[in-house]
């Protein structure tokens, strides 16, 4: 009985870029890549962890590169193919170009939750440069059902081919996966995937019901490694999926040693859920807020925890964070 | 709407104590204990790892005392109260005698899945001293469905008040959980508790599974601190518990301040699920089979990982460490 119906796609290094300081070294990439293609992983993605054009002062510099990372990557690969995250107003379409110049074979056009509608030019360039064009709706628990159904019809007119659900602030339970899966299988006719974090660790059972609901793309990283709690861990998604008698068309074994052997060895750091990843997943908010809502606390000398509640409460976005002010001083006010 | 219906038992400063190399100090117990109270956790356990009188060779020496510790943790008591583990034939009746001058109030009898028969004695003793007393099923995944439940009712018969489905190795997955809460709902008289492990990412949605089919107790620990991968993390659980509507009795911050003020200060390393703790989740054997399986691996010249999955197969348990060298020579002839 073959059951495989979906691609894991591992994110190791791009959103393990941020676990990493962006600061990912040629032989790094090349070690994991290669291993990765060995595994059997048929996509993975490498670019700065908030995309093409990310290394700057606002979003960290990148100590190489990341166009010279993906030609490494890319001539690693056997088998596999290399994705890129581009997020619009961070990267231009140049850097969508010279990716695919490096050797990029698919690109992640990634908007938030409500703003599909700056994407159409980027979406509309992938196609034509030939890659496999992806939609990605990051904060996906801060729009309603329909909300999501409505931007992924957008991404779809414009030209993609698969459709993400993600959880940008490991926010979501498994309930709320498999409602914004299903309504969008049903509404869309591309393919839909899902990108989970484990703030509430909950990354691999929201992960299991995006299959369950039918997802075709899900995405994993290697020790788990990226922003706020990490993601769901790629290794231990092969052996989930095989004990619910999935085939990942990946080796098992092989998928543990680049985990254990390559990038366990480069981490700074394990991934676990601390006190801060774990407020921002309760309360449905973008990391970008941590720095500013510790600030403000201790301006206004309120608990942090408080400001981040009432951020998610009041759905503040990124872009917003003058809000963090606002509400520190209201809080302050009522003590 | 009320929808309080269990009570979170932290296990950090017992199963943590494995993670600890059974090294708690008074001070950190004090202070964990005191957090633990003031959250207004309702039980905690204080115990060397492997339970009362687990403190030797084998088992790894205690720096303290259990006894002290015990004593320490229960002063700190405002409303919680302290229990501990207890595995016949590690621990003997004396030691639980001891344990309840030092202040403890409940006493969880811990056995093989399908060795309930063996803590008759300790079970009626813990009644007899007027302690809360459970039947803790170990391993629990080893047996079937019709096993568990017919272990349950011999644990019922001895007068345990609450009997845990245990799922030492992290092997389980959210449907096991649910097949055997259910059953034992539908089959004994007394409250169903579920005690998991992480080793497969899946120990929060476990208790969330646990919960649902009406589990009344449920444990964690602080910093998911415990043997192999850790266990729920407690405050962890906390959050995905209030976010699912339920009531725990705990005060959300007050639990994150003692995981990450007190334990997160003193343990020695982040759990994370690496290469040794996966492997024993998808096999499904014990952490004691681990050291033994990698000699064998290095003298027949075979992969430790084929030997425990092959261990796993068999259902190999405790005790049958010899069984070991026989499947590492069997698995060297077929290459």
């Amino acid at each position: 009985m073959e059951k495989k119906s979906f691609e894991i796609l591992d994110v190791t290094l791009r959103d393990g870029s941020h676990s990493m300081s962006h600061a990912f070294t040629p032989q790094q990439v090349r070690e994991t890549a290669r291993g990765l293609d060995e595994a059997g992983v048929r996509y993975f993605e490498v670019s700065h962890g908030d995309g093409l054009g990310g290394s700057s002062l606002q979003y960290g510099l990148s100590t190489h590169d990341e166009l010279k990372l993906i030609e490494i990557a890319a001539d690693e690969c056997k088998q596999a193919e290399v994705s890129v995250l581009l997020i619009p107003g961070i990267g231009v379409k140049g850097d969508l170009q010279d990716a695919v110049k490096a050797g990029a074979k698919m690109v992640r056009v990634a908007t938030h939750v409500t703003e599909a509608d700056v994407a159409a030019q980027h979406i509309a360039l992938g196609r034509e440069l030939g890659l496999k064009t992806v939609g990605f709706l990051m904060m996906s628990h801060m729009a309603s059902v329909e909300k999501i159904v409505e931007q992924a019809k957008l991404f779809e007119s414009y030209g993609a081919e698969v459709i993400y659900v993600t959880d940008s602030a490991g926010y979501m339970l498994p309930q709320d996966v498999t409602n914004r899966i299903s309504a969008l299988k049903q509404s869309v006719g591309c393919e839909i995937g899902f990108h989970g974090h484990n703030n509430l660790s909950m990354a691999m059972a929201n992960t299991v019901a995006a299959v369950e609901a039918g997802a075709t793309f899900i995405d994993g990283s290697l020790r788990a490694l990226g922003a706020g709690s990490g993601n769901t861990q790629t290794e231990v998604m092969v052996a989930v999926l095989d004990r619910l008698g999935y085939q990942t068309g990946i080796d098992f074994y092989k998928i543990m040693d680049v985990a254990n052997d390559v990038v366990a060895k480069y981490m700074p750091r394990p991934q676990e859920i601390t006190g801060s990843s774990l407020i921002m997943g309760y309360s449905g908010v973008y990391s970008s807020f941590l720095l500013h809502t510790q600030v403000a606390a201790k301006r206004f000398g309120v608990d942090e925890r408080d400001i981040l509640v009432e951020l998610g409460r009041i759905k503040a976005i990124g872009g917003q964070e003058d809000l963090i002010y606002d509400v520190a001083q209201r809080l302050a006010v009522q003590i």
